[in-house]
């Protein structure tokens, strides 16, 4: 490939993780205002959406262009093909921030409730998956994003123990309800978030190992384990 | 382009129009096993989301090979990029559907309840949605895809009165809670199908286009108005 093409691959390889490190850092705003109260904190997650859909617009486009300029192949194609679908996910987690910080505007008008639920636990693990499939596509380390697949399923876990003692408090505390729910759909988004670093651990084994990882969960649990 | 490439991404047409049929007909199933509490259809629901996920790789595989092969630009190049996105969308889909017809066989295992809620409605909405994007892309037709748009929002307004409805139920009867939050996912996952749905009707008019109208909602809302 000529220089050209290196400057533009790496030009992108800069928008895409600069895009990741944005979304990574709303994600943990919106966290943080449910875990602080912090109203404020909430707003300024719902506008730093905009930058996040300006830059995936921007991102997509400069696929576009080294797609039709260069006519990349191989590994090359791979990346840029890679690139397009983390560029998708990664602003779908941008939007599940901002409806985790349209939750905490609502819970940070009502009384504080303290459930036994591991929610701290939940963001740290989804945390840990959203640096994790960052890290494995800078260092393009395979190992790093089978490790992101295996974490999505304790993620699911936790959600779904959220459930249960959301369901339990509401048949205690009738008129809680919404508070509850609210929680509740504060960690499903979470989930969701887990889910699309899921997405994004695969494209970078694809990119990777080139060959389509999804769907095949025993295949991923043999690797992992012989990792 | 040459002949060879005809074929080619006239195969791949056929593919992804192959692949939005079986979707929409596991959509469809789903929610009729809702209606009709009827274990039996959830669970060809739930079987026959491999045949989805087989097809999704090969789908993402021709393009793919397309890319490789015949290095396309332009139209050309928009029409493959436009189609690996729709594959991502309608694969979602897809086990959106999975997770309707899980939440329909703990429906089935409980005594009926009837909300004064629109769920039927909200159901043709998001069925006619994909209907329309699927033939938006067929036809080439801008107008088509931007109804899909405007569609969205409706159903996000159904969904908004289904929370209402099911919070209010719940207060008046806790011990319903689960079937009712059961109720509540489904509306829900059927609301994400719509988004889906959308995203896959923004395709379409990126692919006739040539624009990105994602993040664009005041533009879409003129630009129906005008069409």
């Amino acid at each position: 490939m000529p220089a050209h093409y290196l400057r533009e691959s790496d030009k992108l390889k800069k928008q895409i993780l600069t895009l990741c490190a944005i979304v990574e850092e709303n994600v943990q705003r919106a966290v943080m205002s449910i875990e602080k109260r912090d109203e404020d904190l909430a707003k300024k997650v719902i506008s730093g959406d905009q930058e996040i859909d300006k830059r995936e617009i921007e991102v997509e486009e400069e696929c576009l262009k080294i797609l039709a300029l260069y006519q990349p192949v191989a590994t090359d194609l791979r990346f840029i093909v890679a690139v397009m679908k983390m560029n998708n996910d990664l602003e779908r987690i941008g939007d599940l921030a901002v409806n985790i910080a349209e939750r905490s505007i609502f819970l940070s008008t009502q009384n504080k409730i303290d459930l036994l639920l591991d929610f701290p636990q939940m963001v740290e693990k989804t945390r840990t998956m959203l640096k994790n499939c960052l890290d494995a596509l800078i260092n393009m380390d395979a190992r790093l994003a089978y490790s992101v697949l295996a974490a999505d399923n304790e993620v699911d876990k936790l959600n779904g123990e959220m459930y249960d003692i959301v369901e339990k408090e509401i048949k205690k505390a009738p008129e809680r309800i919404k508070v509850l729910i609210n929680l509740l759909s504060a960690s499903r988004h979470l989930e969701r978030i887990a889910d699309h670093a899921t997405n994004i651990a695969e494209d970078v084994i694809y990119l990777i190992e080139g060959r389509i990882v999804r769907h095949k969960t025993e295949e991923f649990e043999e690797k992992r384990h012989s990792n």
